[in-house]
């Protein structure tokens, strides 16, 4: 049985942005291991809550507080920040890549599409700029690709994203911890990790 | 001009109640004067949401997971909880209680009314509840009960809840700093005081 905090991310949930790059920091300082889950949010959104888009275009109102929202929490945390072009982008590519990946690129190679969505406003969904992210890592991209092509990771991904639902997840990001005890969104992040510092004796 | 950094609550609201509860010790050690504004959620979230009920209510994993935070934050603040039977419960008659009772009584009618309903499980919709909460003060329930079924009032609370709208509000609580920087939700009151602070120099 694993004892990391389990933390689950959508390649285009803006409030995961800034979980993903902080969390290994932040999870050193509390000596607690994290297992990263990517995952699709847009079918929890359509069958929990009937959405076909995110809800911060769904609720415009909702969508300009976020961004400002979004840009504090990044100048707080000295992230960079420019805000994509398009929202959200299709993370459907990105989200089978890193799960064709060797389990040691996922936390490098997430923060690597994080950053080029919300950092470099990159279209994450151009299998070019998944090219180019992949250079970072000892992988040859075409094998990679094909592999994140193939009926496999295909099933990996819709299973994965079925069981973020079976858990009770309904947003990202996520944490959820060895004892079952869940954490919604990046402000609960050091929460999370408290509580799970706790559960390791 | 004021300087009071503007604290929106719906008495409905669950977050609202560790706010309402916390903001007077919390803004103290910040030095900065809170106004409160009581208004309406309901017409918000039908208008901008086209929801009926509590988002909690109208997604059932959001509000399972809602329940148990508000538990999380009420122990780790030393706040007492307990679950309401009926969620949410009308805050029309409160809100209007409020807004005809004497300014000077805002802050603590307002926190006997969130107690009653998340912490003693008192139907706050009821008049009768409503007149014992205001025992506490040095008015006669009655007169207040005509006012807050008089013309003025019920104008008053139906404009508050329109530059609630108009300010860019879509949940509560709701923290509004003089420069019209906005803070959404519980998770948000530090950073409020904080920013407001920053601003009287």
């Amino acid at each position: 049985m694993t004892k990391a905090l389990q933390f689950w991310f959508e390649y285009g949930s803006t409030y995961s942005y800034p979980a993903a790059m902080r969390v290994e920091a932040e999870s050193r300082r509390f000596n607690v291991a994290i297992e990263w889950n990517v995952f699709l949010l847009g079918p929890l959104f359509r069958d929990q809550q009937a959405l076909s888009d995110s809800p911060f275009n769904a609720v415009p109102v909702k969508g300009r507080y976020m961004w400002r929202d979004l840009e504090r929490i990044c100048d707080a945390s000295d992230l960079p920040w420019r805000r994509p072009s398009v929202f959200p982008r299709t993370s459907l590519l990105a989200s089978r890549v890193t799960m064709a990946l060797p389990v040691q690129f996922s936390a490098n190679f997430a923060k690597s599409v994080f950053a080029a969505n919300f950092a470099e406003d990159r279209d994450i969904s151009d299998p070019e700029v998944i090219s180019d992210l992949l250079r970072a890592f000892s992988v040859a991209p075409d094998d990679v690709f094909a592999r994140a092509q193939g009926s496999e990771v295909k099933s990996a991904l819709r299973a994965q994203t079925e069981r973020a639902a079976e858990l009770g997840i309904f947003g990202a990001p996520f944490f959820i911890a060895t004892d079952g005890e869940m954490f919604w969104g990046n402000d609960r992040m050091h929460d999370a990790l408290a509580w799970q510092a706790k559960l390791r004796v």
